[in-house]
């Protein structure tokens, strides 16, 4: 056997043991090592990087790994063999979408004003923000020799007494501590209660003279990153908000390999595991310990992801999502407890998942189209979801329709080599002086915070920048040279954003040709899904009233430079609007509101599925839509006047 | 600190570290070494015995270590403190009452006869076995492009057309593996569902090739012994049965002596995971494996024992059951799932709790008056329930009253320094020659077993016989000598049943006047229950017709011996009928029935009871039962005239 140890910039190391000839990336997986892999292990996307400290492994060169690396001793894991005794490096940076948990600013202005006039205009739409948890205080007369009534028919007689209603349950978590919390607080408690089919079920007994939270988390699971509020059942306050990474993001970066993955032996526990003990639990520990509460007090969860997500959370086999005739286990669910997955929550809380309406259009959708309010409008409005998998929905009051295409991560700062999440030191906006080739930025985080990378609205604005500058062309190739271009042994070019010394990072932040093509093919990827979608049903560009931009790119975004570089249709810049995490504002809202976990299944049951993979035009306009803004440029007018031409 | 190592006669040791002036009965029990202590530690059981092997203990000398003893090495593990590095051996068969596990032979002849007849009698009193579970054959169409149903609405479908029930819900455990079922079988499945509210609820799904079994569990918890019937919820058939020492056994004997323990640090964890993970679910493997099905295939428990057992079970706290005003948190639960107790079946199953009826009298007690249909009769019949805590119930079909004593575990071989429960090489029966004074016995199990203890029934008989043959007093004491009869130094007497040689035990098998005094003071504790709760409803022995005795005595009382004793009523030995674990045979019944379920907690709540420990004569009565057979021979003429006085 031999020694393997995983260093990390900054916590303790791991150390393993394993045969000669084993995988290093396997190696690392099994020993809960993070170490990205969006390819799960083909040596396609070279992130899944490592460098020798000690020893040797047995590697394959890649094209991923220059010379210079190679030298330095960078590896790609998936290709390299346990070969002896070795110590590695796992970059903490190994990608910009890594696990890091954030429990957010509460005070964080632009991303609570965009929820702020979400739930206002679902008010407006008829959400009544009501449901059935209620805290009841009960005074009892404490049990004599006279008066021996068990405790909890003593509970159960107050309780009828104070609401009226006969049929009132306890959950087993009530019932263990029950005689301790009575005599605490001599009989005097408030009860959480909520409906419960016809009757009422008690969630939690605490004593009077103590605060009762009466808890509930919206979670959105995105294929990339994961988003969070804890928030006050009763008045819907928010007690706290997070997000991180999806903790199964080692295992592939998008839906097919996550599925491919849980398909292995002992798959589906792995992913199931790596989202709830590694993602969502952490995540949810966080949040209570900023809002102070037990995680048991969180007595009501909503869930939002795509289908494939939430197989996955359920540990439901997902690969029959995959492959013809493409049938989930499920597209809702009932009775799915928190102690069913083991979520950090109150054992009975329940556990709503926003239903899914296609293979490929999920609860994710669903709710953004819940909050993003389409449904209740006369005018026709257009639902862009910029997330892993892109997601468009169209419609009115009258009829919804939906797609789904596979844009991958770059919205999210995946697959750009220098890419992050719109977290501190993520460049979200960018401009490039024409002549000077000098850039300017405006970075998330506080004054005089050095740049990390670039998340989505920054991608952008810095595609766009280097196109409207003429640094590079239609295809996102360099063709003009300037102090900030270079290319490498390969011929590779790239424009260096910010040099190593002006940066919070081990590395010049650049973008590179590859990354450019990663994010024309994203963008390519949306584009034409509205482009199909809109033709199919004959409908002109020019007929949408609404344009509604979701998703976790960040609240930067630059309209008109996403118009100019053929991401979005050449549309009124005024029709467009940024509504920020719709699926987790939709979330929240099911969470809070009975009204709106009606409305959403009424969504969900309403909205037609158009497959575009099965459609015959599909490919060809993806190809023609992979362009800086587009091959057909009458389709960008506005864009093409801008530039001149 | 110092090493401790418990040996076993059989198994590996476990070593243990401890600081000097640990206490060693404390150190075994944090490694989980079983060593009896049904004094739970007070030095008053003298049942915790240890041997030296290698090293030495600080320990008091004790009464219950005879010099010889003290001499071999010897000690009593709650007088112990560490004080170096020791290993000391830990008999297997320290107490007759240890928590060796037993898959009963299902064709043992006597005992299944008697649950037939009291299965016979129930249908007679109009119990119906039926309850709601069905197996259902269900043939679905295998999806395709055009019929893109998920999965569980396709069965939830094919289930709506098979039943006509609109309401139907799949349980999570259902939901998770459904894909990969429906597909292996090729949509050709069974589905086993029960009644849930006013819908239906799918258990499970299982491929139509293969035996779909819903079982149920009944279990009677014992304070002493566990016993358990695993059966087929359809047909009602038999497909396991088994018993054990109830794990708690080490932390006390009596229930306050658990409810002690439980409320030390840990305690009430440490009292539920005796009874669950080290009792119970070994149990339920071992009944599982010998009826060839997965735990998961048990969908419905009844549980039967007392209050404090029902309380320790489910983790709920247990010490204001044993404390001024005397109040259980619970007396009937709802609600309560095998997730919840972490008990191996089918996680949704529901666990139903014969209910409780009073502070000391419990589920166990409902369960037994259930069976013994004594709330069908017009005329008084009398249950004597034999357990660690004895109850007694008394009425018709118009009234039932019911008291509780706590007599100890001397009925199930206890407190008996020879006794053991009735199962292999236990004496069940015995005469004694008046002019040899040799004995005779009937030992359990095959021709030819050697004898290793006494249970119950062995040692009224083995007590009578002494009695009748003048080798003891009406005191308990020896008064005759003879080759079997000796008295050690502090001369104290016994009567040798069987010498080492001629047994499968290490030591003699004696019976000593310490035994017999525990056992004069259990029967004591019984009759003068009996008498003083007939007093005080002013009813005379002799207008009872029925009087059934239950308990894990054995099928083998001998009823006149009994009486001879003093232990029961000197009536027509006609009236007496043994009826076995009437605690078991009822929460089979209410497994099997919902009319059961309905008619125990309606026997539950009809149920008077009769606190004696609060009575002013009881004291009186219990010294004066504590004689054989009483010191009042009046009561007793039919012995009066046997012995010819």
């Amino acid at each position: 056997m031999a020694e393997i140890i995983f260093q990390f910039e900054t916590g303790e190391p791991v150390r393993a043991e394993a045969n000669p000839g084993e995988n290093l990336l396997e190696v690392a997986r099994s020993h809960n090592v993070a170490i990205d892999a969006p390819c799960s292990g083909n040596a396609s996307c070279g992130k899944c990087r490592v460098k020798l400290v000690r020893g040797q492994v047995a590697s394959e060169k890649t094209l991923h790994i220059t010379q210079e690396e190679y030298d330095a001793g960078w590896r790609l894991a998936c290709v390299s063999k346990v070969s002896g005794d070795v110590t590695v490096l796992v970059p903490d940076i190994a990608s910009a979408y890594k696990s890091r948990m954030k429990v957010a600013d509460l005070s964080s202005g632009e991303e609570l004003a965009i929820f702020d006039a979400t739930m206002e205009e679902l008010r407006g739409a008829g959400i009544a923000f009501e449901n059935t948890f209620r805290v009841i205080p009960l005074t009892m007369e404490a049990p004599t020799l006279d008066d021996t009534m068990p405790d909890n028919e003593r509970l159960l007689w107050a309780l009828r007494n104070e609401t009226g209603c006969e049929d009132i349950s306890i959950t087993f978590q009530v019932l263990q501590p029950l005689s301790r919390v009575l005599r605490d607080s001599d009989f005097q408690v408030k009860a959480v209660v909520t409906q419960e089919g016809a009757g009422l079920q008690v969630m939690n007994v605490l004593p009077a003279d103590r605060e009762a939270v009466a808890a509930g988390l919206a979670i959105d699971i995105g294929t990339t990153t994961v988003s969070a509020v804890l928030t006050d059942l009763l008045t819907g306050k928010i007690l706290a908000k997070a997000s991180a990474g999806n903790g199964q993001i080692r295992y592939g970066a998008d839906v097919i390999n996550r599925i491919i993955e849980s398909t292995r032996a002992g798959g589906r526990k792995r992913l199931q595991k790596a989202i709830v003990e590694e993602t969502l639990n952490p995540l949810i520990a966080e949040m209570c310990k900023s809002a102070k509460i037990p995680v048991t007090w969180i007595y009501r969860l909503c869930i939002a992801g795509n289908t494939t997500m939430n197989h996955l959370l359920l540990g439901v086999y997902a690969d029959p999502v995959r492959m013809e005739p493409y049938i989930p286990t499920f597209f809702y669910t009932h009775a799915v407890k928190a102690h069913d997955l083991g979520l950090f929550a109150a054992p009975e809380a329940k556990v709503v998942i926003s239903p899914n309406t296609g293979s490929y259009v999920g609860g994710d959708i669903t709710a953004g189209a819940l909050s993003s309010c389409i449904w209740d409008k006369d005018e026709f409005s257009l639902l862009i979801d910029l997330g892993t998998n892109g997601e468009i929905v169209f419609g009115n009051r009258d009829f919804l329709m939906s797609c789904a295409c596979s844009a991958g991560p770059a919205f999210e700062g995946g697959d750009i080599s220098c890419g992050m999440r719109a977290t501190d030191g993520a460049i979200e906006a960018c401009t490039i002086d024409k002549e000077t080739m000098e850039p300017s930025f405006r970075i998330v985080g506080e004054e005089g915070q050095k740049p990390v990378g670039l998340c989505g609205s920054g991608i952008i604005d810095v595609i766009c920048e280097l196109f409207r500058c003429g640094i590079i062309n239609a295809k996102g190739l360099f063709t003009r040279e300037g102090p900030r271009v270079r290319h490498n042994e390969h011929g590779m070019g790239s424009y260096v954003l910010a040099f190593r010394e002006d940066a919070a990072s081990v590395k010049d932040i650049e973008i590179t040709e590859v990354d450019i093509d990663n994010f024309i093919r994203a963008k390519g990827a949306i584009f034409s899904a509205i482009h199909v979608l809109l033709a199919s049903l004959d409908f002109e560009i020019d007929m949408i009233e609404h344009i509604y931009v979701a998703g976790g790119i960040g609240s930067g975004i630059n309209m008109k430079n996403a118009v100019m570089i053929g991401m979005f249709p050449d549309v009124d810049l005024e029709k467009y609007h940024y509504i920020g995490n719709s699926s987790l504002s939709g979330a929240y809202t099911i969470l809070l509101s009975d009204t709106a976990e009606k409305k959403v299944h009424e969504i969900a049951s309403n909205m037609t599925y158009v497959e575009l993979s099965t459609n015959p035009g599909y490919m060809d306009e993806f190809v023609a839509a992979c362009f800086l803004p587009h091959t057909d440029a009458a389709l960008f007018p506005s864009v093409m006047e801008e530039l001149g031409e």
